[in-house]
């Protein structure tokens, strides 16, 4: 049984998603949709394309995973298919799938799918275009069908930290719902950065003293989050609104001594 | 696979709509169960008699819809069941379903269905009522066994744009997660209306210059959405909070030139 | 077909739930899964803990039900699984299983599953350790062979309403969407409490005139509610937002006369 999800900033208040899945069942009976989120921040291509690697290598391989985080749809941006790691991705090309872009990948244009419409619009792809794909790649269409090949697709830029003097430096990208504030440091890129001295993180002025392993191990603490980057949390609490942090505050990590109390 | 759809305004906090879920397949095993939404706003009928023909279309012929807003729920309000296009839909008798009441249309009461019921309850005929009579008919029951024929289910008046002297007059009847104002004016009725003049577009104070074709063609815009209607937006912005329109607000369509810039 | 559900503190903001209903299918494809909440209040173990005996007996004989609200997730608490009434339930040791703890009951801790794993993470156990549990229940295991027998589980105090002197106290422990005010004391309590005669409920103040059948038999009315415990509403209002009521706010239940007027 084939397996759809669906990644989208429409909300869950409205009935778009369910609409969609309409579709891919009239297409694809019996084809198995699981919603990752309908809450990506509206028109936040971004953080749609941080999530995406976060979420698909848990999903068997075949699985088509749908994203539309898309403000100028309906416009000359393209839509397209991207093929990685037996998976096959499907949304507009606006960057949403910047962080699938290292070899190998293939990438193909969708032409339009013929398919049975109750009516057409310039505003809703995720209906007319996107779902009408994913159900064709469920049903078993080889994605390489979908339309010409892709040499360009738009890729954006500063998605990951980056080290600057003797700083590594990123930035805050999303919360979750407890308040944690998850950055775009990932723990790989600390420990060779660290060398094995002890670590401090700063984040809108507070001081986080190195790494814990969880939520517990203290009052205000960083750890590697189960995405396998930097998140600062409050225990019990909700850094974001206690601390006022925004998105895109700015996430320093140093290097300090010869040996981490916790690493 | 039979496939059952639910709209409601339970909201997603509360266990309500999973437990219609387990109902729908304790008795129909294998059931596929859509939601559409559980946030139509709090006893709004009228919102969501206006979703229904938005999102069905698109589901397989034969999917049972269950739709619950339902504020007098335990009163004599009648159950009923309304058969059109191949589908059926399930839910109070309360006006929910007035734009569905176009002939060819069935509508029966729903008598009670007998079902292992862990309790009874004057308050959740979604669970001990509406869940169970959808659970027969997507195991097969035909609806016309559910009860006997209602000759006079419940219609609200108003729910459609109308024309006064030289304007097509409309309301603002819900809004998306981005904050678009959608109204009742459709589509259609606009391009009959103009008869291929120039159209100008008010609501609260705004005017918007004739109509679109995506959210990115101008900063504030006018357009056929993708349902049908017209739907008036802030690029990349919110129109609701930004110029604190609300529900219920005046949508004015006037016919202006011989022609119209964009159609 | 297996039946898991999914009640956790997570949010639908993030890509969590997602991420867990992705290894189940990895593991066990064809699995439905049923969301039945992912907003239990941030934390509050004890609002999970009601929920639960209130939706699994909708759930057919068998279901699999996996419960997350783990504020100390990572730490020593113990992760088990609980059989009851044929179902079985998954997750931490922290009390969320209490009301299940009547016998009979067996409760087996959870070693560890070998399962393919992208990442392995002391944060998310929804991911890393409950959701493959969970599939390997859905697909046959028998839950004796999960991990050893537990005959301490966590279990919390004071979750039932109880009889002081005259008066039969208990709690606001949850509000619905419409701002309902949701108590600790069931129906049955209630029932043998009075005894036949009149009874008063208060709550923050207010007083409400005994038992109602609807929502709409009064403007501020009182009923037991679907799940069986008494609940506080207003008609087509929101109670919690116009008095200010908070969970936790003490609710009495006095017996005043020989007869009611409602029951």
């Amino acid at each position: 049984m084939a397996v759809v999800t669906l990644l989208t900033d429409f909300g869950t208040r409205d009935p778009y998603g369910g609409i969609m899945k309409g579709v891919i069942l009239s297409l694809s009976p019996g084809t198995v949709i699981v919603d990752i989120s309908h809450e990506v921040e509206a028109h936040d291509v971004r953080e749609g394309a941080f999530l995406i690697p976060e979420y698909y290598p848990y999903f068997p391989s075949g699985t088509v995973h749908v994203a539309v985080v898309d403000p100028t749809v309906g416009s000359r941006r393209r839509p397209i298919a991207v093929v990685k790691d037996g998976h096959v991705f499907i949304g507009p090309d606006n960057g949403i799938f910047t962080l699938l872009f290292t070899p190998p990948v293939q990438t193909y244009m969708l032409e339009e799918i013929p398919c049975p419409r109750v009516r057409r619009s310039a505003t809703f792809h995720g209906r007319d275009l996107f779902a009408p794909a994913a159900a064709e790649v469920a049903r078993g269409l080889d994605p390489s069908l979908l339309g010409p090949p892709v040499s360009d697709p738009v890729f954006l830029d500063g998605m990951k930290a980056a080290v600057y003097g003797d700083r590594l430096v990123g930035e805050v990208i999303r919360f979750d719902r407890f308040g944690n504030a998850i950055t775009n440091i990932d723990g790989e890129t600390v420990r060779a950065f660290s060398a094995g001295k002890t670590i401090g993180i700063s984040l809108a002025g507070l001081r986080f003293p190195g790494l814990s392993r969880t939520y517990c191990d203290g009052d205000r603490t960083c750890l590697v989050g189960s995405n396998g980057y930097i998140e600062c949390a409050l225990y019990c609490g909700n850094l974001r609104a206690t601390y006022g942090i925004k998105k895109g505050d700015r996430v320093t990590v140093t290097a300090e001594g010869p040996e981490g109390p916790i690493t």
